[in-house]
């Protein structure tokens, strides 16, 4: 257990908010924790067939590079994680999905992070008439869940929450 | 891509620093990026038998409760991810390792952080005398890899890195 003395300090966007914090440890000890208060996201492995995924490239800035990872995103306030889900969907791809399953809830950075993401395979797509987010997304790319699979192994992904989703797909854990 | 204009703030610790910093999409709008610049970290499934593994029992700050995950840190500088490891495991333990195989390194949180985890499976243990750090570990536990699955499936363990290191034991990915 480590209870905290104070927020020192925090940073902000408007999407989430950074404090650092003074502490006290279990042998009464004080110091300093690092904590980002984020809102819980989703994330969607999209069918577009049987065995085909689609998978967005995009910019991360704290990457300082480009990854490919399958669609997600912040849930918005009062907005729950299957619509969140949907919207960001649309946004990122421009597919409206019909039929969405939950494969997992995770926290992917436990250390500094009380982020969960929502992990939910989708099936039923329909391309809509509409321009996807090109600020964010840099491309689409349609793969086979082998391809997937393979650019995993090579490190060509390298996005936990894309693993692990694939991992529940395969029904491996 | 999104270029840097400015960092406007930062939070840090001995351990890593957050950077709140001005940016240039590309549509050529200007935004803000939290920014987790962070080091490398290893973690390993220690394998006490043939299939019996030990996990930790930790209080995290960041979720406000304890987590059961597999043993892991941050590296250290000037140390390998191979030395991290060997010494966190001491450290969280009280285990010695003397065979380590590589199963992955990954991303955790693309959104925020730069951080990398490598992952490790661990054989041939042997436990030494030396207390464990107290203030950083509640309890060990052994378990086999079956109690474990079923633990993720059940969400008694939500950690994402040891989620990804037990699909990559088990060779599904």
């Amino acid at each position: 257990m480590e209870q905290k003395i104070q927020s020192l300090a925090s940073l902000g966007t408007k999407n989430f908010t950074v404090y650092l914090d003074e502490v006290s440890l279990r042998n009464g000890s004080v110091s300093k924790r690092i904590c980002i208060d984020h809102p819980q996201a989703a994330a969607i492995v999209p069918f577009v067939s049987e065995n085909e995924i689609i998978l967005v490239r995009q910019y991360r800035y704290a990457l300082k590079r480009e990854t490919l990872e399958i669609p997600a995103g912040k849930i918005d306030k009062g907005e729950s994680p299957e619509e969140c889900i949907k919207r960001e969907l649309v946004e990122e791809t421009g597919f409206e999905v019909k039929t969405i399953k939950w494969l997992y809830t995770y926290a992917p950075a436990i250390g500094y992070s009380n982020e969960f993401i929502h992990l939910y395979s989708g099936r039923d797509l329909k391309k809509l008439e509409k321009k996807i987010d090109e600020n964010e997304i840099s491309s689409l790319e349609i793969l086979t869940l082998e391809e997937v699979l393979g650019m995993i192994r090579d490190h060509k992904i390298i996005d936990g929450k894309t693993i692990i989703a694939l991992a529940f797909i395969r029904s491996l854990i």
